[in-house]
């Protein structure tokens, strides 16, 4: 432990001053811009009693509250828990997964409905939020905490925040490219925010390459009760991510059909992950990362068209490939891209949400492209595509165009930015730590000294307790 | 280890080519199966659009999505966290518990929408589904991971695969003759779920009887740690326990009520089971086994009884007697149907499972049996027991009546179904592994080799650090 | 082990007879009790269908279970895994802290429905309950939880189940005197359940005081895995706390802006909690104590205003006040009430709980004496604070006051009240453990005798397994 301090001060992780000053300047400058730009939309303002009766409201339930909060809060425990937890797969860096991204998504949250605002809620000078947009503030935060899994346990906080103010800026402006100019549908993010995430901190991850990570190789690995709380992580994303894809699809039949079609996808990608685990594994025993991270797949597959007519069918054959892709992608690919690409991807989210990103953004795609008015009926047609004003001569195959053009958009500023960003990260001020530090949280926490041992009275006499 | 692993080959736990075949062939099916039935139903399907206007909806809202879409989720919790992680108590069976418990479900919703849509959902030769086919699908694998409890750590996950194939159908088949044939009502499942699930699993444990289980002994404890995981799976199933019971009950005060009967009832249960927890141990101390099992009696009980006039005091009088009865099984019966009826249930599913769900059938006979039209309203009576049509003028002592049959029937095919799957799970084929090697996560896990001792830079120099 | 029985003994902690009968006496009364007095409430009856027409209802989502069912259970889970999850941070004291938790919460909820019930749903002679009312039950109870906080560690259950049974009550005559006496609008709890019940547990504490306390000093720290666990309760907490305070607002705007008003207060409060976590601690480094808990002190401080136009950037400004305050108490004032109050506070509630309680009922105090019917609209200015009848003539300013003098009365129910329970639970008859028995599950609970050690296998040979 005395050498591992020393060291991290060789590499000066010391937090002391730059930690507290980012972290009260930058929420000083949300302060300052919420007061200048977000007020409450109508429907959660104090004048809605009147509102309603202009609009001819007659019930309190047509408020967009009781349409997506039930939503909302399955999304939250989405990002803060699920991803949260999902990452505390490692011996040692339980208290930096968690605490790490709480942090960021709770900045992440905030700069989010700031930039989302000014490109989607934007009148008369401010912005107005309901809970549509806390629903994509999450979204949004979403992405990051999709590439912190890249980077797990390689980073400081700092950098971390760094990183999250400019991955919202380029998700806000990949989204707005996607959704507005491009006019493609994208209601549970495959391209916006896993395809953007994960290659956006994919790249990040290649750019911070550190030849001798293999210094902190025996800290890379699980303990049984970590893998343990990696799986409240897997289950709750598992869970819920019926309602993430559903979150802001339109009211009614949509939103009913997401929730359906990725409970189907991911069914499926349960067993096809555990048959591929268990195949690929030379006595045929199941891997936990498999279990933890392969079968949450089938939710990032479907996330373009969970809210089309996939059908169940055609979600539980998304679903099967997206598990088998991915699985298959943790035991050949990450070490390739590791070895060969330098790319350390401590996580696997190439595995978890980039291929399956891709997956999902085809396959909305062609599911798009395959859409008649027989299938969704003359106003269904209309509605699903959102094929009014300027748009309401779009066929179905044009708009396969489009949402293809859209994976490639979202690729693109992922490369880009990722590159930008990584040669930001890469400065020596951040203050990350030595590559024998890594995946330890001992470098930005205060770890309890006594031991799991001491707890249970098995100190070992011939050797002091604590190192 | 290398002991455990040659033993483990003995019996042939090998599952390289078995699981992955079962797994896939069965996906494949269940994609078949589903692209010739299933369908969306009219709430999830684009024509809903037209659909409204048919049926002069006014409003998005009036969608079934609205209704039960939040207690959906709080079910999906309770079957894959709650079961899941209440069967993590045992110290070296985690894995085991929260991934076959994952295994199972997914495979089992799958079949289950098939299997109960062919009986409920079925129109022109297709199965429209929607968000209450989800809960019944979530409901059906319920009753499987209550069988699974008296199992745990005694079976390969190809047993658990063809076991949830054989009691899903099964499932259906009861529930039908139930809900349709009896017209019983039964929204919680006392009956189709508990009882049902619950002798089907100690039928099925029975006749896998293994006398040299004491060999295993030492692992079928908890460790600390495990005993807190143990209580994230109990919390989430006693908190959503009111969900599980309104899930599926009518519109508006049906479901209402039955969250609040389900809400008292399990409040008094905590109590009683304290109570007979800490009388029962010489030492007047609490026992988690039972805090983590017994508290959750009174929503069992309730099931069937919990959508009727069942009233608060109601509640509180079937839950306190649940929390008694379900501790001093803990205590008496477990062990005795251990020695005598050589009946070995891993989690003690008999007294949390199977006598509330008995007395929940009871009770629900004995209320629908006193119902009366005072009590109901003329037009709540004839709602809440459905006496309509055919049934118009059924008697509430004659509705009693044929609760009571609901439960002999659930008896019926719990000990003929679970007698013939027991019989088939016996056979030497399966894969499961010798009686020295249950309860133990390495015989189909990669088990992080690091152990938690290493973490903890606690390495006895004296010994190897792994066996 | 066996010298801390004898102690133990010594102070008689013995349980056996004394708990069961305080639990079963008392669960008998909640059934006289509820027998009498508790009935269904009109949208829970089966009568029902009836009043629906008479009311002109043209829907069942009309029936308030669909307004609050879904944060009521979002409410449900911060109390018991919420509270439960969160104390569990001490090495030695997990299945107290959840289990006791769940024991005075479950025992709280059904006082809590009698009490409240004569005070605001009272009948003809009946208590008539509905979803909001166990919501109101669950806030009652989440006072006990964090008086609990204060005195975790080091009391009996039976001293908690007493200390339930008279802060029940005396937290019902409280809220009755701010809500319907001083016509106080407090719907998140920022005075009745925080300052009132951590006033409340801290004068208990005190008179509780134990001078000894030092000799349990080694456990009152936290391992590795009881800091995970405890972040789970963080977590759900965070997360949940905007259903929390919009649980029982008025339908409409009134949750809608509730809940995102605690949503930006609770993000900006981690940013200011990290910060001077860092900047408070000599190396920097991060401590979970901080985050575990000052990171929630921006749900308690928006308590009374969330459902006020308090606006975003309002929120952002209070909870990132309430964050810098609530993590400077940790640091400077938690010991400093040990040392010279002798105010020994074993979760900090003064800091999570007492302070940004207080600053919640300023912060509505003062959003409430600002109020104009420009911001808030004609309408919406009488419904936001309810001056319809007998107050409708009551202006801002004025609100302002009672409210005011809301904060004044809590304070002095919460002394008065906690001292004279304080004393009660001071008598030598309830169990409670010698000082170097504190913070050890082995007192009140059976411990699994195989250490973590055994699953492990790292037996020392040179000593017992277990002393």
């Amino acid at each position: 432990v005395e050498r591992l301090r020393h060291q991290g001060m060789a590499k000066n992780t010391y937090m002391r001053w730059r930690l507290p000053l980012i972290c009260l300047l930058w929420e000083v400058a949300m302060i300052v811009l919420f007061g200048v730009f977000v007020r409450f939309g109508p429907e959660a303002d104090a004048h809605w009693e009147e509102e309603k009766k202009e609009l001819n409201l007659t019930s309190d339930l047509e408020n967009d509250f009781y349409f997506r909060y039930p939503s909302f809060q399955d999304v939250h425990v989405m990002i803060f828990v699920g991803f949260g937890f999902l990452m505390t797969f490692l011996k040692r860096y339980g208290f930096g997964a968690v605490g790490f991204n709480f942090l960021l998504a709770a900045f992440g949250i905030q700069w989010a409905l700031l930039m989302q605002g000014w490109f989607h809620s934007f009148k008369n000078g401010k912005i107005l939020i309901g809970v549509e947009n806390l629903i994509n503030a999450d979204f949004c935060v979403g992405s990051v905490c999709i590439a912190f899994g890249a980077i797990l346990g390689k980073t400081s906080p700092i950098q971390l925040l760094v990183m999250t103010l400019f991955q919202v800026t380029l998700f806000s402006v990949n989204e707005y490219i996607l959704l507005n100019l491009l006019h493609v549908k994208d209601a549970g993010g495959s391209m916006t925010i896993h395809t953007f995430g994960a290659y956006f901190g994919l790249t990040v991850t290649r750019i911070l390459y550190r030849p001798n990570l293999e210094q902190s190789k025996d800290k890379q690995g699980s303990v049984y009760h970590s893998d343990l709380f990696a799986m409240i992580g897997t289950l709750y994303l598992w869970m819920y991510w019926p309602s993430f894809n559903s979150a802001i699809s339109e009211h009614g039949d949509a939103q009913h059909r997401s929730a359906i079609n990725t409970y189907c996808s991911l069914a499926a990608c349960v067993l096809t992950t555990m048959a591929f685990s268990s195949m690929l594994q030379k006595k045929g025993k199941l891997d936990m990362v498999h279990i933890q991270n392969a079968t949450l797949a089938g939710g990032v597959a479907v996330g373009t068209s969970a809210e089309m007519m996939l059908t169940p069918y055609g979600s539980l054959i998304v679903g099967s490939i997206s598990g088998i892709v991915s699985t298959v992608g943790y035991v050949y690919f990450t070490p390739f891209l590791e070895s060969r690409l330098h790319i350390q991807d401590t996580c696997g989210i190439h595995n978890l949400h980039a291929m399956p990103g891709l997956i999902g953004g085809i396959v909305g795609a062609i599911t798009a492209a395959a859409a008649t008015e027989d299938v969704y009926g003359r106003e269904g047609f209309i509605k699903a595509f959102d094929f009014t004003g300027e748009y309401q001569m779009r066929t179905p195959s044009v708009q396969g165009g489009f949402q293809a053009a859209g994976i490639v958009v979202s690729l693109l500023m992922a490369f880009v930015g990722g590159g930008i960003v990584g040669g930001i990260l890469k400065l020596p001020i951040w203050g990350d730590a030595a590559a024998e530090n890594c995946f330890e949280d001992e470098v930005y926490w205060g770890v309890p000294e006594d031991e799991e041992s001491d707890a249970y009275h098995m100190h070992n006499p011939d050797k002091p307790a604590s190192p």
